[in-house]
Order: structure tokens, then C-alpha cells, then sequence
């Protein structure tokens, strides 16, 4: 598939990241605005809310777009994904008339919300080269892979009311410690604060019972870069025998951007070769991994950006609708705005690897930056998540899944 | 406390379940009418909904009753929870005018709905004699506490979207299963389904940041019974490192009925001395735990009730209060109707414990109902549990909280 060309000019630019065959879905505003429905083309926000308004975008069962959320488009189904996508490329593209540019905002003047409400939040462990990476670490090389692993997309449940859109702040968290040496826990500020550079899949079309492969595919309305930051002191003391919890839901940081799953189709990539065969409810009738480069970067407090790990979403075990498959097996009812974390995305080499964690292996190894190093994130760090996609002309981003860590409070009970 | 005595005669039964000391909250209607909000009174619902548009009943911010849920009341805080409390006990009490009489419901005639929108669902562990038993069945006696587990309520997020009222029938659920001497794991029906009986805390005020243990308990609007049904043998292959994820998501029931915690109040007991002191963001400024009374019956189809456990909320070795603490300690946002259940509350003795997997130590001691005996749930079995809280003279109940388990579906993929 080639760039489809746009009467946008900005659009227009090979290295994207918003070119017409992109049209992500996200939530803006201008200062005394109210949020509503936006997609991103070129160096602007096209209004959908306004063109829905004036009558240039109808859609089945609406209106949808006037709202601080995608929910309304995201329940509406697969046809009326497809065809608001129809409607805004016959808007946007070069020969066509003009009438939707007095909707075009330029980026530089909004602000950009949650795209949707997240309704649950799923967190998977689908990298294997992470999964090994970690489980070496705690358990040693030969043990790396739980016994499960290669049977099972394993996840758990997070928590949705953690998770926050690019830009927004990070405190860093207090939690229950113990070191392997200490004689107690202690209440402490995390010491071992880190990120986990993954996909996020949103849910759109609502089931009950369980799916299949093929059919959790077709539910899914896109995908968003995801930072599941993670205190790892907090982790390691907490998660035996039920699993993370607070370590995880301090924050979630998502992309502002929702690429739809209709815009990334041509990135389809096969799964990697199954050591052993999966379970006929796991099997994919196609390619369900997407070629999207991925990159983290970290910047300190005035300091330059180091690109501190470089990987791609194809390195990734399972497929999301895998994952939604087996999330749905058991029975469990899957809702519109359910989001779906991949797990960590991690490639085979050293600087591929998608955590601090596995970049400074537990600590042991300091990794440089700019003028400096790190093993984990200090206070006042930018991390920020890069996603892109790279066609034939063209390439499609997802915008910066960003965050600065700030300090921890030096009392979290005291009230003022 | 006494009982507060009522114009509505049925409600002056000193054996409960519905005084006017206890002023339950669910969600009701009649055949052909809107669900929205009632209390239990005696034999009866009060249709809240009515009084509130009569202008017999008034609360700040309102109308917040003609709704199917009790999420508005629940977000506008213990001031109004107690005014609310106060105006309906001044219509009902003896001696008063019977200006509320035509809104009395009989409870005979009413379907009752899920009283609120659960927007989260976080299941704990907190029970000691469970986890002991539990782990003295998975690691021996020696091991049976998890290192941290007198430290921290552990605990892990479940599945709001499963989450359904009592009566709701609950479908077996297929999965994938491994027994320790199988090769390869397949995916099958459960045939180790089971039940957890447990108290439910529901949020009513939110919170941003930690909070401390009283400030906890005062966000609590009440309590519900809740039955987490557990697929043992799709949690013994999935849950490690990750925790229980596909094994709880089929439905998690909860009773008709929220008590309130002031009418709670009278029933508030002191934990248990503790092994190691807890940390100070853990300790508790009073008594934390209430004195309820639980059972546990099982019906075969078409047979009689037996009664399998017998044992008291008490048992808890930490109050909800602790757990929404630890929740929110690192900075996880907490929300208006957050559901925690407090994890198996088994008592000391044989016949106290609360899952049958206790009950069956395992399997391996099937135990006697009438006409049979049990291992695991069987299809068509329907469980049901019940809460009593006994005051001097009167007695506060949940309503049954039940549900029968219907078989598997043949084919779960077949789409009819």
C-alpha cells in the first residue's frame, strides 16, 4: 500500500507520523474548549465533532464525536469504524473539495485528553525474549520460562483507574519494601522505579462467552503505545503468590493517538515458530503481529535524550487477539474500552531490551545515557515511548507516550 | 444497640433480616417498570426513587435515587449516607405518620438488580485459616504463610466485568487445564469449579494518593456478601508468576442487598493480636472487623439444603479498611464503586471452612450433603451463602447471595 495523498500538505511527508492512511482517534482541546473527538492528520487535528455538527460526517446510530471519548464510535462496530475512516479520506484527500478545512486545528494549540475511558485493564507478558530475560534474572537461564509459558498468553489484571494520557506527570510511589537481606519490610519511597515498553490493544465491539482468535481480531479498534511503569522493590516483595498489584497501579501511561486496527492492516506480520503447538483456541487463521518499530528514550532534568532501547512489536509471542481469545475463555464478558497491555517488548539484543530492568539486568549493570548512566529511573527523567510503522511512502506514529517522573512526597498522609 | 422498632410490623422481627436498624440499599423493580433504587424494610421495598420525586425525601445534590444504581448516592459522601439513614428512619419509625406507607413494595413482587456499577474489582487474601489451609495443601504445613503475607493484605485485581447479582445462574466454565501427571495441558470444562465465600466492601468516596486505615474505612459505604467461583483447576496451571486471571473471571456474585457500614456500626470487632507488628500505614485506630455470621449451604437439583460451613467475618486477620489502605499506598486512584472482596473467610474447625476445596481437603476427603457427598461443585448444584449479624434483640442480614451452576456448553466456539 502506497501514502494516500492529502489536500493537507503536512500529510503529505514520508517520514509521518499522520498521514492520511493513518487517521488516529484521540480526544483535544483549545483552551476553553470542551474535549471532544479528533483525528490527527498531518500538523493538525481534524474536528470531527464540528464536521459531524455541520452535517460532513454522518454516522450510523449518531451522533458520536461530540463527547470527551471514543466509547460511543468504539461500541458502534466495525462497519462504523470502517466507514467514518471511508468518510474522512473522501473529506481529506488531494482533488477532493475543501470543506473540511475550517475543522483543521493546528496540534501546536491543543490539548490532548484520554482518547477513551478505559473500562478494565489487562496486562500480559507476551515478549519472550522479556519473559526470559526476567525469569533468568530471578529463577536462572535454565528455569527462565515458566512451565506455562508456551501454552498460555499469561496475564493479569491491572488497574484501570491508573492509567493517564501522555504528558501527564508521574509521582514516584511509596510501597512495601524488603530486600532479600533486610530482617523486615519497611514503607518507602521505591528505590527501583522502571517502565515496560509495550502495545496496548482497545476493545471495541463487547462480548459475552468465548471468542475465537478470528473473532477477538475483529474487535479490536486499535492500538496505543503503553507504559506500564512498574517499582520493582514494590514488585518483588509483593507478587508471590497472587501476582503484581501495587507495584503496578501507581500509573499506565498511554499514547494520546489510537491507531486503528484498520490503518496498521498492511503492517500484519506472521507469529514467530511455536516451540511447542498451541491449543486450537490459541491458533491464528493469519499474520496477527504488526511491524512497528518501537523505541525508548530517556531524558534527564536539562539534559539531552539518549535512545535507550530500540525494538519492534513483531518481537512479541502472542498476538492481541490471542490474548483477547484466552481473556475471553473462560466466559469472562470483554467490554467496550477494555485495554489490553502486550506485555513488554523486548528483542534479542542488549539494546533492545524494553525495561531498565533488563537494560541494567536487575541494576547490575549500569547502562550510560548522555552524560551519565542509569540502572533505574531517577527523579525528574522524561521517558518517553516512540512508535512507528514504515510503508511503501509512508509511515504511520502513534504520537510520544511520555512521562517525567517526579519525586516522591516526603510524607504521602500529611494533608495540607 | 436495640432494636429500633418500625410502623412496618414485619420489620420488628428480632431474627432480621430487615429492621430499621439495617436499611439495606439494592435495586429494584416491579414487571414492566424502571429498576432504581429501594431499601429493605421487613417484607417490603421502599421505593426511594418515589419518596425522593414526592419530595419526601430531600438529599444535597439531588435527585440522586431514580437511577439504576447507587453509585450517586455512594459519590456523595457520608454526610448524605447518613442523612439519607436519618430521613428514612424518621418515615418508618413507630409512632410516626404513614406518609410513606404507599411506597412499600412487598419483595415478593420485585426482581432485584445489581444494586450498583462496580467500576473496579480487587480480590484480597486475608482470611489466615484459608491461606493456611490453602498452602498447606500446595507447599506443607511448614510453608503455608507466604513470607509476606503477614505484612501486606495481599491481594490481586479481578474482573468487574464478571461481577452479577445473586440468582444470576452461572454457566461452568471451559479453560485450560493440566493436571500435574498430564503430559500436554487441553483445553476442557472445569471440572474442579468451586466457591469462595467472602465479604465485599463497596467505595463509595474516592480518593487520589495513599490514604491512611481511617480514612479508608470512613470511603467505605458498605458491605456486601460475595461468592468469587474459582476454577481450581484452571488456577493450579495458569496463576504462577502472574497470579489467578481466567480462573475468577467466569462471575463473581454478589448479594442483593449493600448494608451500609453505620448500620455496621454496633458490630465492629477487633482483629487478631498480630504475629509481627504491621506497619504503621497498616494499623488500625480501632476495631475494623464486624462480627457477622456466614454459612455456606449447597442444594443438589431437585434435593435437599445442607449446610457445609458455618463461620464469622471476624476470622479476618485484615479489615477492608487495611486493604483499601494498602490499595491506594501507592498512589493507585480509588473510585466510586470499587468492589474488595476480603479473600475466604474459613474459621479454625472442619466445618467452618469456606471453599470446597478446604471442605474436600483437596478432593482427597469427599464431604457428606444430604443425600451425597461433594468434592467439587456438581452441574446444577446451587450454592448459596448468607450473613447474619445479631444485635441485642434484632438482626441485620445481605439476602441470599446464590446462584446455581448449569453444565458446560458442548461446544463453547459453536455460534448459534
Amino acid at each position: 500500500m502506497a501514502l494516500i495523498r492529502s489536500w493537507v500538505e503536512s500529510a503529505n511527508a514520508p517520514e509521518g507520523p499522520f498521514p492520511l492512511n493513518n487517521l488516529p482517534c484521540g480526544v483535544f482541546s483549545r483552551p476553553d474548549e470542551e474535549p471532544r473527538c479528533g483525528m490527527a492528520i498531518g500538523d493538525f487535528v481534524l474536528d470531527l465533532a464540528g464536521l459531524e455538527a455541520e452535517g460532513l460526517i454522518a454516522l450510523s446510530g449518531g451522533p458520536l464525536l461530540d463527547v470527551p471519548f471514543w466509547n460511543e464510535v468504539m461500541a458502534a462496530g466495525p462497519q462504523v469504524w470502517a466507514d467514518l475512516r471511508a468518510q474522512v479520506t473522501r473529506l481529506l484527500a488531494e482533488g477532493g473539495g475543501r470543506m473540511a478545512a475550517p475543522y483543521l486545528v493546528p496540534r501546536a494549540e491543543v490539548e490532548l485528553h484520554l482518547p477513551f475511558l478505559v473500562s478494565e485493564y489487562t496486562d500480559f507478558y507476551a515478549g519472550r525474549h522479556h519473559a526470559t530475560n526476567v525469569g533468568t534474572m530471578f529463577r536462572g537461564a535454565d528455569n527462565a520460562l515458566p512451565p506455562n509459558w508456551l501454552h498460555i498468553p499469561i496475564g493479569y489484571n491491572g488497574r484501570a483507574s491508573s492509567v493517564v494520557v501522555s504528558g501527564t506527570e508521574v509521582r514516584r510511589p511509596w510501597g512495601q519494601l524488603k530486600g532479600p537481606e533486610d530482617a523486615a519490610p519497611r514503607f518507602a519511597p521505591s528505590a527501583r522505579f522502571d517502565i515496560e515498553l509495550e502495545l496496548g490493544a482497545v476493545v471495541g465491539t463487547p462480548s459475552q462467552g468465548p471468542v475465537t482468535v478470528a473473532e477477538a481480531d475483529a474487535m479490536i479498534f486499535g492500538y496505543v503505545l503503553l507504559n506500564d511503569w512498574s517499582a520493582r522493590d514494590i514488585q518483588a516483595w509483593e507478587y508471590q503468590p497472587l501476582g503484581p498489584f501495587q507495584a503496578k497501579a501507581t500509573a499506565t501511561t498511554i499514547s494520546p493517538w489510537v491507531v486503528m486496527s484498520a490503518a496498521l492492516e498492511p503492517f500484519r506480520v506472521a507469529g514467530p515458530p511455536r516451540d511447542v503447538p498451541l491449543l486450537p483456541y490459541l491458533q491464528e487463521p493469519g499474520p496477527m503481529l504488526y511491524d512497528i518499530a518501537l523505541e525508548v528514550a530517556l531524558r534527564p532534568e536539562g539534559g539531552a535524550e539518549t535512545v535507550i532501547s530500540r525494538t519492534n512489536a513483531a518481537e512479541l509471542y502472542y498476538s492481541a487477539a490471542q490474548q483477547l481469545a484466552h481473556h475471553s475463555s473462560c466466559g469472562c464478558p470483554m467490554t467496550t474500552g477494555d485495554l489490553l497491555g502486550s506485555g513488554t517488548i523486548s528483542g534479542p539484543t542488549k539494546d533492545s531490551r524494553g525495561s531498565l530492568l533488563e537494560l541494567s539486568w536487575g541494576g547490575k549493570e549500569p547502562f550510560a545515557i548522555a552524560g551519565g548512566s542509569r540502572s533505574f529511573i531517577e527523579d525528574n527523567d522524561t521517558l518517553t515511548l516512540r512508535g512507528m510503522a514504515r510503508g511503501d511512502g509512508y509511515s504511520l506514529g502513534f504520537g510520544d507516550c511520555t512521562g517525567k517522573v517526579i519525586p516522591a512526597l516526603a510524607d504521602p498522609y500529611k494533608r495540607t
